[in-house]
C-alpha cells in the first residue's frame, strides 16, 4: 500500500503538512498527546463528528481519493452551519486498508486540504491506523458561536415560513447514477454527480441566517428533508405543511426524473445527503430574510411551506393534502 | 443485530441517556446538528482522538463489551492526562456490524458511562452508523488544562531524570496470554490480563505532575516505553539512557517471563498499551517530586534514568551500554 515504505510517522508528518491555516491561538497542532488551542471567551463551542464507512457511506472505486476528503470534511462543516457557527478546528481519524493505494489517501488529504483552507479550518490533529477490509474516516469539528446566535432544532412555532437554501435530491440523483451506472452522456448530469460527491457546506449561509432577526429553527439536509423536517416537528412539537410545487428541484434533477421515470416530489423529499439548510422563518420578518437572502447569495431562498399548530405533517399536492413520511435515509436497516 | 428492532434514533437515546454528568455550561448536548458547551476564559482547550477498529485493535471474542468500551475512552483520557488536562467532552462515533448484539452495545455503553463518571466527563455526542465488516470506535475527548501547566514531549533537557507512574509490560502480556491461549490457571495472571483489557488513565497522576514544578517533559506510553521513550528525545532533540535493572515490572510479569521463557525487560521496553505516563524531572527537583508523588498516590513514580546531550538512546543492562532501538508497537506493518 505504499505506507510500509514511508512508516506511519512518515505519513503523519506527509497529511499533515499545510493543514495550519490560523495559528492564532493554536498553541500546539500535531504532534504531541493532543492538540492545544485557546478558546474564545465571548464565544461557546460547537462540536460535531462524522464517521465514514466504506461499503456503507461510500464505495472506494466511485468517488475519487479527492473528493472523498472534501465530502468527508463538508459533512461536518455542513453540521456546524446548521447551528450558524463557524467551523474552527478539524481532527482527521483514518484506518486505511491494505490495499488503499498512498496515491488515493495524497488525493483523499489534499481535497480534505483544499476545504479546509477555503474556511480557514485548521487541520490540528487525529489519529491514523490500519484496518482490516474498509477504509475508515471520522472526522471531529470543533466551531464557535456567539450564544445567542445559535439555531436549534427545537425553536419551530406555528405560523412559521419553511424555507431551505437550494435545490433538494440532486445527490440522491447523483448516488443513483454511479451505483446504476446508467447510460449517459459523459458531463450530461455534471451537477447531479457534483451534488453527491462534493457537496458545499453552507457555511456562509449558516451564519447570514444566525445572524438574521426571526429565523427560529435550523438543521442541515442531510438525512432527506421529509426526514430532517420531522427532526424539527418533533423537537418542537408543531405540525408542518409543505407545498410539493414548492420544493426548489433542479433543472438536472427534472431532466433525470423525465429520463428515468421518476417522480422529482421523491426525489426531493426523500433524497439525502443535500447539505443545504432548511429554516423556519417568523411569518412577519420572513420576506425580509428572503430578500435579503437573495441579494446577498445571488439565488432563492426557497419557502416550501408552514408550520402548524397540528402536530402532524403534511405534503401539499395537486391541492390535496396527504400524510408525509419520514421517507428520507434511515441508517438501519443497513442496505 | 437487534439494531433493526429499535432504530437507530432509538438505539442513540438508549445509548446516550446518562450520558450528561456535569450539566453545567452545556447549552447542547446529543440531539441537534452538534454539542454546545461553553468553554473556559481562564484555560485552553485539549483534543485527542482515537480510532478502535476491530481485529487490528481488538478481537471482539477477547474483550467484552464492558471492556471495549472502558478501554476505548481510557485511551482517550490517557492523552489528556498525558498533556496534564483535565477531560471534559467526549464524543463518540460508532460503526456496527450486522453480526454485533445489542448486548455487546449495551455493555459497551455502560463500561464506557462507568469510566466517565468516574472522571466527571461527559458523553455530549457522536455518530451512530453501520459498517459491513468490523466494529468501529472512536471517541474524541476535550479537554482543559492552564496553559503554564500543560507538559510536553519537547521540552526535556539533559541531566532530567527519567520517570514512569507504573508497571510496564503487563498489557502487553495479558494480550500474549490472550492470543496465544496460553494454558494457565484461572485468575493466576488477572493483573496482566487486567492491564491490558481495563486499563486505567492517569488523569490523576497527569494533574500532579502537571502542577509539580520541574516536570519538564511528559507523555504516556502507549506504543512501548522505547517507542514513547524516543517520541520525547527525538522532539527535545537530547539522548538519554535507561537502566535495565530498574524498569518497573510487576511480579506478574516476573512470573509470566519466568513461565513461558521471556525476558522482562524486553516486555517492559517493548510492551505497549501500558497507559503509565513517562516524565522527565529537573534533578534538583526529581527527590521531592518522587518523594510527594509516593505520598499522594501510596506507589512509587520510579526513576528509570536520565537524559543526556549525546542524542542517543542507550540502555544500560549488566553494567553495559547498548542502542536502544524503538522497539516498540509500530502500526504499521499491520500483523
Amino acid at each position: 500500500m505504499g505506507l510500509n515504505r514511508i512508516g506511519e510517522f512518515g505519513f503523519i508528518r506527509r497529511m499533515t503538512r499545510g493543514g495550519l491555516v490560523r495559528p492564532d491561538g493554536v498553541l500546539k497542532a500535531v504532534g504531541d498527546d493532543a492538540a492545544v488551542f485557546q478558546s474564545d471567551p465571548d464565544r461557546v463551542s460547537l462540536v460535531t463528528t462524522d464517521l465514514l464507512v466504506e461499503r456503507i457511506h461510500f464505495l472506494r472505486h466511485h468517488i475519487s481519493g479527492r473528493d472523498l476528503g472534501h465530502k468527508a470534511l463538508a459533512v461536518n462543516l455542513s453540521d456546524i452551519a446548521a447551528m450558524g457557527g463557524v467551523p474552527r478546528e478539524a481532527f482527521i481519524s483514518i484506518g486505511i486498508p491494505d490495499d488503499c493505494p498512498l496515491d488515493y489517501l495524497d488525493a483523499f488529504y489534499e481535497g480534505m486540504k483544499a476545504l479546509a483552507d477555503r474556511y480557514k479550518v485548521n487541520l490540528l490533529g487525529g489519529d491514523t491506523t490500519g484496518s482490516r477490509a474498509d477504509l475508515i474516516v471520522n472526522i471531529a469539528v470543533i466551531g464557535l458561536a456567539d450564544p445567542w446566535q445559535i439555531r436549534y432544532r427545537d425553536t419551530a412555532r406555528p405560523g412559521d415560513r419553511v424555507c431551505v437554501t437550494g435545490n433538494l435530491g440532486d445527490s440522491r440523483a447523483g448516488l443513483h447514477l454511479l451505483l446504476k451506472e446508467l447510460p449517459v452522456e459523459t458531463d450530461e448530469f455534471k451537477g447531479l454527480l457534483s451534488a453527491h460527491l462534493r457537496p458545499e457546506p453552507a457555511i456562509h449561509e449558516g451564519l447570514f441566517l444566525a445572524d438574521a432577526e426571526g429565523v427560529h429553527a435550523l438543521i442541515d439536509v442531510s438525512d432527506g428533508l421529509s426526514s430532517d423536517l420531522m427532526h424539527i416537528l418533533e423537537q418542537s412539537e408543531v405540525g408542518g405543511r409543505i407545498e410539493a410545487e414548492k420544493l426548489p428541484v433542479s433543472p438536472d434533477l427534472r431532466l433525470f426524473c423525465r429520463r428515468f421515470g421518476f417522480d422529482p416530489v421523491d426525489w426531493a423529499l426523500a433524497g439525502g445527503e443535500d447539505y443545504v439548510l432548511l429554516c423556519t422563518l417568523a411569518p412577519d420578518r420572513a420576506p425580509t430574510i428572503i430578500e435579503d437572502f437573495s441579494a446577498r447569495f445571488g439565488r432563492p431562498l426557497c419557502d416550501i411551506g408552514e408550520i402548524t399548530a397540528t402536530g402532524k405533517p403534511i405534503l401539499i399536492r395537486d391541492g390535496s393534502p396527504a400524510n408525509l413520511h419520514r421517507s428520507g435515509w434511515n441508517h438501519f436497516p443497513l442496505t
